[in-house]
């Protein structure tokens, strides 16, 4: 039994998940595209899904009898309605972060969804499939006793002039927001913000690195550097510090090389390649929970609780090292 | 378009191919299953292929107009009729080791191949999909300059008593004979097998360890230590010596952890886990090259080689620490 | 030429520097002993150091004629007056930490030394000569470009109850305040504390663990885990992010094993293990300095600025996440 | 007690073992220098040992009164006559390797030292004394079971074209001679040379790199890559395989950083840097105990055993691939 997908929005990350679904995953196939530039459906039709039909609409595509399920991998700010028009139609539906561009729209999703009854929102935040965070949320259950401590880093090479400020959490912290939500089974109480110096690569309307400082309810302090001027490379570090002792995400493999009087190793410069893996398996499961008509995963409440913290980031931003109070109202049971 | 399959033999790793086809990878369908033990067959067909067809025999499979491509991942014995009927019949086979259980009957398998005159035959040396392998390749090719030596260490924690001193060659080293040849673009003139003392674990119809070194064509040396009661967990060691330098096979990921006095991490046991997600990318490219009609990876030639080169490592476990000859025919032209 | 060397206190350390003076290295005698404990400066001198003449008090010590040089390893509270009586002596002085109890005391030696125009006092920073520290130093000042951030750990076992939640900086802490103000070649303004939850281990009156926020002059953003009672191991982390990369401060040497599906080393869980090396280096360099009459090294101000930072640690410890500003006068020249 | 030193030749090593005995250790000091070039004698006076009196031959200073002790760092063919004579004057020696330039040589030494009674003679192979080694022997005898191979490289960055390939043997891998025997506790029996091909780096009149195979009476099976044109810098290394698991020499401590798109430390390139440390250590034994008249650490006895197994080793070179046989006469009680 092949589930039947439809894609709305076929830019880059639209196309790289049809190719996923025709070309390396089993279980389900595209049988709809549609993006505000029908050219782009046209050719990602053509190069990757010939038997998919174009849509003028994401509300038509969605509407279609032969949908099944629906991939919205459009522009941000079009998550929203797609999504509610999907949870309308009770269909499953995989939505490419950020659920939505307001905690105010999240959580709008959450409402409806909650309405609906039952789960049918995917949020893809990919890291909770990476096998490096899943072996270390294993550690964290099973080793090191109860957490205390995180301490983290997000280095990307370089950013464009157009990156400002704010975007290091809604572009980059994001995936720490959600990432540790989920490894810590816990929700965040405040947010603050540390600056060092600026970077002598940064410009003037990004403060660069940070250092976000997030607490927990069950008590964890967690600290983020945030460094996208780094040039080395793209490098993600987490370590967790427990009643009972530490445990780090596992380094990318690499080949340890000695060469020229330097043992040395390779560090990774793309974001796309660090968790190339982890879109593979989320996929998976949005195909094996669509197929029974429901979904798992980054739930819209997951969406809508990174947002809030997101927002609370940002003021933080601008508080001079104050703490921000992180406030969510109560978790409905379908997310329990 | 789907490839339309047919597994022959339903055991673990019949089993295991045609959940993978099934549920994992894109573009294939398993449609017909057989098996010595008709139940096996039913069993699997049920739980994973539940609209394939069930064939008596293994013949009678291939020849069954619907089956596009063969997997033989049946008893060995069997490997060779049924990959040279596959090719009898024009179909793209893949092959579980060995391709066949002496050299002549590998032998017989590239005669047929080159008489048909197009690979069809893949065999299953997976490691040579193994992402550690594939980067370690890349570092020899473009960073440690020529070859020179390779020091390798395969480790099992323990075997059966029925495990007997030429299976350390024919089920253990078999992989390394392998890997090697295409790692270093090279072939092997001939073996030489070194003992220390039996390890305690071991019993008297089995030398372990063992340090099989070969020699190849370029005049690479390379020491394997075999060690299939080592104790400790399954672990395969790899580095590559060149002329500027050196390289190593990857660690599998894992979480550096601090407990208890020490900085630890996992260790595999089971060595169904070492190469796991290599399977998926060996039968993602049989899938790929079968729906053209063909095949690519290890060859028939390679199967041939590895069993000459077996052959020659299992006479020189007798020959006191003399190095054994290992002479190859001209390779035909389908191959190079 | 044999340096004459006085010491003071003859507790643990003064016993463990009198056997290095007399047992390891070059250059220098222990000839004069001194402790309130008379037995114990007895029984010093009959275990290590046979010829040494024992003194009722330090002062008598300091004033003896065959004494060049004096070593103060005595209780805390008696470092202030021993230190001015050498610098009055116009001796050559070793001080261990503190210098003095409080920054006005650690004020008045800066002003004696500098009243007598030339350095003579060293104080008992011991890991400026680690080499691990030094090669981190050579790191970030030849690779890592200029640093930007430092995020680094110093975790314990375990305390005895009697340990309080200010001892985390006077007896921990206070080794990162002083060697990263030489890592860095920079000084600190402000300090600021964050607290996740307690420890099980920790009680009522020892906030543990803790991070440090320290911000120095040139801009840089130090975050400091104290951990007390982290159980696993005695462990030093320092990792420094510079504009073109980060560095790491050394393991201690260990040796890999592979061992019941473990890959593991040992971590030390005594801190005299940790920077054994590097008391005989700082000893070295003491005798070395004070042959010529003189004292290189951590510095009088070095103690002065330590115990300024501190204070103002201790202060940030009840002040609720706020940052606390760090001031130091003007720098002396004798210092520069 | 200030131990007394004559040191007969003053080049690089003896001139270092001087300075390392007026300037690093404690409890000793040199009274005697000796050295065909006067000159040479006379600068490391005046350099380093002011107070030391020259004597014409390295005789008249073992015989002198106020020498207590003898280093013997002379040209290698020099070595036998001098210890004989400090022998012979019952005055400790210690010697650097080899202990002389035969084993007939070497067999007199200890012929002459069991005759004196009781052990006069430490000779200079200094690893035992090294910090990693000692820790991996810890690791052997007390981790990973009884030792059952053992995989070793010594490699170093180029040799002059006067090193042939006999050197690979008395030059080089003297020392993985020695150390092993003392890691293992055991003695060898057999040596075996392979080749791979020449590097290009190497020349006509040196094979390079080979791997030397050694067996030895408990039956453990040691390789050993020696390549002395590995072009990237020097590198030891050595994996101890047990009953239980493994045990790596450790790596010289290093600064892990990130820069430029790659994971690096340094590796050594000079020979002199990798066991500097354990120089000291070996001259602290020699002082401690030639201050009560006698010797301990590498014997007289494991110089002839290193004597006659690279004897052994020379001869397996040009043997083609057969193992050589080494027979020890029975070991005197003054060694056990």
């Amino acid at each position: 039994m092949t589930l039947k997908i439809g894609v709305i929005g076929t830019g880059m990350i639209g196309r790289d998940h049809t190719r996923r679904i025709q070309q390396v995953l089993a279980g389900a196939e595209v049988v709809a595209l549609s993006d505000v530039n029908a050219a782009s459906a046209e050719a990602v039709r053509k190069d990757l899904a010939p038997n998919a039909k174009l849509y003028d609409t994401g509300e038509a595509l969605i509407a279609a009898p032969e949908v099944q399920a629906v991939l919205v991998t459009s522009w941000g700010a079009t998550h929203e309605p797609y999504v509610l028009a999907a949870i309308a139609a009770g269909k499953p539906v995989f939505c490419e972060k950020p659920l939505a561009t307001t905690a105010e729209g999240a959580r709008r999703i959450v409402d409806a969804e909650v309405k609906f009854g039952r789960r049918l929102v995917q949020v893809g935040f990919m890291r909770r499939y990476d096998a490096g965070y899943v072996a270390l949320k294993h550690a964290v259950e099973n080793h090191t006793g109860a957490p205390i401590l995180v301490h983290a880093a997000h280095r990307n090479p370089a950013v464009p002039e157009a990156y400002l400020t704010p975007m290091a959490i809604h572009d980059t912290m994001i995936h720490e927001i959600d990432v540790f939500r989920w490894l810590l089974n816990d929700d965040y109480v405040s947010a603050r913000v540390l600056y060092p110096r600026n970077a002598a690569r940064s410009h003037t309307k990004l403060r660069d690195p940070q250092v976000v400082v997030l607490e927990t309810q069950k008590g964890v302090l967690i600290n983020v550097e945030i460094f996208v001027n780094c040039a080395y490379g793209y490098d993600i570090q987490c370590e967790v510090v427990g009643e009972e002792g530490t445990a780090k995400l596992p380094e990318p493999m690499t080949v340890d090389m000695r060469l020229g009087a330097k043992r040395q190793s390779t560090i990774l410069t793309d974001w796309k390649d660090r968790f190339v893996a982890s879109y593979d398996v989320e996929l998976n499961h949005f195909i094996a929970a669509a197929s029974k008509g429901g979904a798992t995963g980054p739930s819209a409440w997951d969406g809508f609780a990174a947002a809030v913290t997101s927002d609370a980031c940002v003021l933080a931003q601008e508080s001079n090292g104050q703490a921000v109070a992180i406030e969510l109202p109560a978790r409905p049971s379908l997310y329990n």
